[in-house]
């Protein structure tokens, strides 16, 4: 087949503009504010919550959840329930018309439990009320009796090390017969030979944690049912065409007969993906059984509670190298517990093993992991997605290798860093830009490394010093786990306004603000001029999910294309207005519109468009961009997992207190090689909220589970995210600009990347402050909690 | 420039299918059912008004309207209405933070009068109250203090015959320094010397009435403020794209922040087309000042004095011929009554010359057109759009010129008839599909006409039997009145089920279903995979005015085209599935897809879309269509006004009853050239549609004004439109199919031309019945009423 136009298009600009600086843009790359900052800012109703208030005569939707982690369901009573005021249905597993499931990549994960639950946040019935009180109130009526079994909390019961086998227990999914969920591996060059040839080895296990999203605004969905026996709803879901298949299952009903708006949304961060689909259908089915408009609106309790978290790993790592510090070979296990429910589970394992080397020249490896069931609440899609588990390993592994080795960590890691022209662990060939190396120099120019490095390591007493490098590199969008496509829609309406639409959401990250500079680079025409429309099925093509930090590189590719070919078309309908010598030869820069040479003489962008309606040149487009084809070889883990990949370099400057534990970061720089900079407003802003849930990551976060699986913070005043208080004097966030022949203006990823190194990064700095090898050892588990350093601390009388 | 993809689309099409029967199709030309009759018969709420009861917390906004026809404003008081309990808010030509104009093609229409009212129906205040009845109430306490005017009811008080010269008035757009709206002339060949060659020349003056559109639902809009300033309005229009323009002139905003959605319509006929532009942008400037939903609600009564009507015409007409009944001249003077304002009265008066001289060979031509104002309700767009007043009167003409020279009607009207290879009277070359001769010889087969124009001629005594036919032509879409152009949205959904969007609004003619049906022919899947979603210009690309009978010719094409695209990558994809020997091999019939030398091995529909998810295939297409463009000579009145024409010829038999005059249809025969049937159902309907209608304008309608300018009749009480009792015993619908290369599958349209023949058919019935030379030259004038038919028979002693 040849080569598709979206893919010429997208590599013609690419090749026009790949020598041009970014300061020579027009709207690219610049300091735009994002469309929706004045509503956000002045408290405009703008979230799906808000949109309760404009309802009338509403009912909502409780979610009367397990109280078992496991347990065996003998019967379920709803009669007392039903009958308490202002209820107005009860709804169990058995009223489901269509498939009752809304498990994300396999059907393992009932709506609502029928025979089982699984862990705490299991429905066993929806309760539809006059009011959410009313609903709540009756929910403690529903009689449920369960017969338990027994508990899992820890993904060492369900498999070992060495080989990471199952061992014999109750199964939790009996259904699929056994607990292991995905098996991944790599088996590159001769690793026993590497082993036999290293001056040095070093293992270690490490541990991360369940982190939670803990975004803003806690899940809501309105379901409002049709005329025509069809549902339209609103939700906080990241993924409103995934949402769409999850309610059309869940009601039999065909894909067209959903309708799924998505509004503004107060974060994502991968949370919003299942749980999104999970109150839409729950919505959908109150709304269909009433016949009103209903709402299902989460307490904080309930969002801890009832959605996906990022998989705990637990991980053994050897690392070889040589004298000299150039790695010889890797080989580790790596156990990610997935809870209750598949979720996204073998997605985030997949990528987890994919990156489990690092973004280094690593030619031997042996790398196993699994994906384990537990009785804890489900793990799923959480910003970068089994990289920051495995880059945190690798990257306290590499640390551990220079003190060895005693050489500096950056620079063992400019030994061994991936360079254009090197093959991935993968065997794949980076033939276009691989920003790694300058990054990591830049960052620690930025950071004056070597000048605190070195003063650091003579500060003694109970106020220490450590800095502490990262690196790591993140493949961009879904890569052989999907179907990659994506697409943006365009429409310049008569008067010369734009709109814009894409399925891909906004959940705070600003993404789509860089699709509109895109498109007003392409155009010719300022940002302010387009109106960016809400995801919404029934209005945007399919334009794949948003997740996998595909937004900038997928769908700013599609909008590219639909940009290209709308100007294209104006380009001549203006040279033939101007008379320009040729259709490339006319300047946009609305509201003028001139041929190059003749600048004087122009029409405006309005006459532009106006004439386009009198001759028939059609002024909508949509864009649509699908990327290259990955490939994955399961038995040795090679191929082309990703088409491109975001390079990053991190270094903390952190404080620890050795007679309390705690440890603050002061400073941080933070480096991304993200192609190029497409709005450096937001980018500065990833730079910036990246660093800081990574540090929540690395010092505070952890989604602690009771023995029998009840979590123990289920609210923010238990469960600690970094305060203002916490953050650092400065975090300096710059950007390394190689970029990516098929991405827009060559502009990669950074969403997920800008959390994937900077767990390590503190780890590393806390390490270094310690100033004990042996101690440093200990540096292996996050959340770095005060209590866990001060016993490291006193473990090894640190504190003279 | 070379041709444009999307005419080569359909042009190809049309020959791959010129020569396939129509029942050879698959879905065009079949019955099928329209895609919301289950709604609609079972009464579902999808009509605006059906939305009130979904807003919480609303306002009203009641229209205070002039006391006077014509007068000045010399002051405004609103404070006692502000203060009248549940008042909100008054609103006056002053807070209008944009433009105060509604004026649809020109601006002479404010939203709210200032300076000046000119008919009784003009709004100078908005009262906006917490109900319908506060508003109302409060409205009778605003205070105007008017000076009143000379009222003008009759247009021959501002022009003269004779040249329609200006006569020396008070004037009612003292503004414009001309109550003048319009004028428009043919001049062709040498009139005086077809006179002087004459045979025979019949001359008489003519009369319609200004009809009402009396759709079943009244107006309603409802506006929602944005939280971004902007504006979402649900409002019963025809032209939501006209509709958003008129809302962002008045409130000063980019289209792109006025979201305007066209729910479900009770009938439009035309005049839903200013009238949802003034009540779009009342509740527009309702909602801004208030921050709540706001309501706009007619009563019927407000309805038939606040919407626009058809032009009530006067002309005068002279015909030569020759001894055999060739026409050799035709000779005009036309007088159009657009009433206060000029609304569409410009294209109508455009339309009405074009159709001057009828379906017939006229190389010498005399005509002149004024369109006047005056201080009546404004006339507008009304079904036929000018057509149906001067056929009445060419029709008339050609009737008596037959009786004048003892031939039979059909037989003149064949001799003059337009037929494959002639010119119109302004020169263009009709070189593709004129069914005329052919509708012709169907009607008078079907309708028996000989055996009954002879036994009909031998009744006497009081109930009287009399035959007529007319016949006619009429152009197709916009012509070279506007920007002619059009689009569709077609979005195949990943489970194969189908979403379609067009901004062509469905007001009951059911001509989305005739799309549906192009759609459905082009991909191989039935009309019940598509859901038609409701035309939204944030969702929809401007499809252009549905007026003009141009849905199923120009938004047909769009269709296409968007389905043949998608169809054309489709059979590429399955070609490479299935082995096929080409692209073109494959048929697709679903939810089977097979090459079409083996329908045993096939794959579904739905493998097909999943492939093309995986394979980087779009599913998204914007169907884009503009019409050749039109030519028209102001000086001449020649060039080619229209692409094409659709034909016709109605038959009607009538009983008249001498006693009482009262005539009534016994039953009629409409035989319609429209190219290809697309949807059997809608296109019979319409045949019946338009004959009902039309009868009604020919018996019984119009809009009586008394001298002060007050309507008499404005309810259904005392506006009688036909009923269930004086329908036909039998309406026989026919097609023709002379098919046009460039509109889908050679479809032309049929929504306004099945009113245009009606009443002259009937009016010709009737004069035959009359069997009186001179009474019949008083068959001059519609409605024929009782009291004005009994007229004539006892001025002409006719019942003896």
């Amino acid at each position: 087949m040849s080569k598709p136009e979206y893919v010429e298009i997208v590599e013609k600009v690419f090749n026009e503009t790949k020598e041009k600086p970014t300061k020579e843009f027009k709207y690219v790359g610049k300091h735009v504010v994002r469309w929706d900052a004045i509503s956000k800012l002045t408290g405009k109703p703008i979230y799906t919550a808000d949109f309760i208030r404009l309802l009338k005569n509403p009912v909502f939707v409780y979610s009367v959840r397990s109280r078992y982690a496991h347990a065996w369901i003998k019967s379920i009573d709803v009669s007392e329930a039903a009958r308490y005021p202002g209820v107005v249905r009860v709804i169990t597993s058995r009223d489901i018309p269509g498939i009752n499931d809304v498990g994300y990549v396999l059907p393992d994960q009932p709506l609502i439990a029928d025979r089982k639950v699984r862990y705490i946040g299991d429905t066993v019935a929806l309760v539809v009320a006059e009011s959410l009180e009313n609903a709540r109130d009756a929910g403690e009526r529903v009689h449920v009796d369960y017969e338990p079994l027994e508990v899992f909390i820890d993904p060492l019961k369900i498999v070992e090390w060495n080989g990471l086998r199952e061992k014999p227990h109750t199964l939790i999914h009996d259904e699929r017969g056994s607990d292991i969920l995905s098996r991944y591996k790599i088996r590159v060059g001769n690793i026993d030979e590497a082993f036999r040839n290293a001056s040095v080895i070093v293992e270690n296990e490490y541990r991360t944690p369940m982190q939670e999203h803990a975004y803003l605004e806690p899940e809501a969905a309105i379901a409002i049912p049709e005329p025509d026996g069809g549902v339209t709803i609103y939700a906080k879901t990241q993924c409103p065409f995934d949402t769409r298949r999850a309610v059309s299952n869940v009601l039999g009903l065909p894909f067209n007969m959903v309708r799924v708006i998505a509004p503004a949304l107060g974060g994502g961060f991968g949370g919003a993906e299942d749980v999104g689909n999970e109150i839409a259908a729950k919505a959908a089915l109150a709304a269909m059984y009433t016949k009103r408009p209903a709402v299902v609106l989460h307490t904080r309790e309930e969002s801890i509670i009832g959605h996906t978290k990022r998989h705990p790993m637990i991980a053994r790592y050897r690392h070889a190298a040589k004298r000299d510090g150039t790695l010889l070979g890797v080989e580790a296990e790596i156990v990610l517990d997935t809870g209750a429910y598949a979720s996204l589970g073998p997605f985030v394992g997949w990528r987890a093993i994919v990156h489990s080397t690092g973004p280094y020249k690593v030619y031997n490896a042996k790398v196993d992991l699994a994906v384990v069931y537990t009785n804890r609440v489900p793990a799923g899609a959480f910003r970068g997605f089994g990289n920051p588990q495995v880059t945190f390993a690798v990257e306290r592994q590499m640390d551990i290798l220079a003190e060895e080795l005693g050489i500096d960590p950056v620079e063992i890691r400019l030994r061994n860093a991936l360079r254009p022209g090197d093959r991935t662990v993968h065997g794949q060939l980076l033939d276009h830009g691989v920003g790694l190396v300058e990054a990591i120099e830049r960052a620690v120019e930025l950071s004056k490394w070597h000048e605190k490095r070195k003063l650091y390591s003579q500060i003694s007493g109970s106020m220490r010093r450590g800095i502490g490098i990262a690196v790591f590199y993140h493949g961009n969008s879904i890569g052989a786990e999907g179907a990659d496509y994506s697409s943006a829609t365009i429409i310049i309406q008569r008067d010369g306004s734009i709109l814009f639409r894409t399925g891909l959401t906004d959940m705070g990250q600003g993404s789509i603000q860089g699709l509109v500079n895109i498109a007003a680079e392409i155009l010719g025409v300022p940002p302010n001029y387009f109106k960016v429309e809400l995801p919404d099925t029934a209005s945007t093509p399919d334009s794949g999910p948003t997740v996998a930090s595909r937004s900038t590189a997928m769908g700013g590719n599609a909008t590219l294309v639909a940009a290209y070919k709308l100007r294209r078309r104006l380009n001549e309908l203006a040279s033939s207005m101007l008379g320009c010598k040729s259709p490339e030869d006319v300047v946009i820069d609305a509201p003028k519109v001139y041929c190059r040479d003749d600048p004087g003489h122009h029409i405006t962008w309005k006459e532009l468009v106006e004439q386009a309606f009198w001759k028939g040149v059609p002024l909508q487009e949509f864009g649509y961009y699908r990327a290259p084809p990955a490939e994955w070889h399961e038995e040795t883990g090679t191929g082309q997992p990703y088409f491109t990949y975001t390079y990053g370099a991190i270094v903390s400057d952190v404080e620890v207190d050795m007679e309390t534990g705690v440890v603050r970061v002061k400073e941080a720089v933070t480096v991304y090689d993200i192609g190029r900079v497409i709005n450096r407003t937001g980018a500065e802003h990833h730079g910036v909220g990246g660093y800081l849930q990574g540090m929540g990551y690395a010092l505070m976060e952890d989604t602690y589970h009771s023995p029998d699986g009840h979590v123990y913070n289920t609210n923010l005043s238990t469960y600690h995210i970094p305060t203002g208080m916490d953050i650092p004097e400065r975090i300096i966030v710059d950007f390394v600009e190689a970029g990516y022949i098929r991405a827009p203006f060559g502009a990669k990823g950074l969403g997920e990347p800008s959390i994937v190194g900077i767990a390590p990064s503190i780890a590393n700095a806390v390490a270094h402050a310690l100033r004990s090898k042996e101690a440093a050892r200990e540096v292996a588990r996050i959340p770095l909690t005060p209590d866990y350093v001060y016993g490291i601390i006193k473990r090894h009388g640190l504190l003279r």
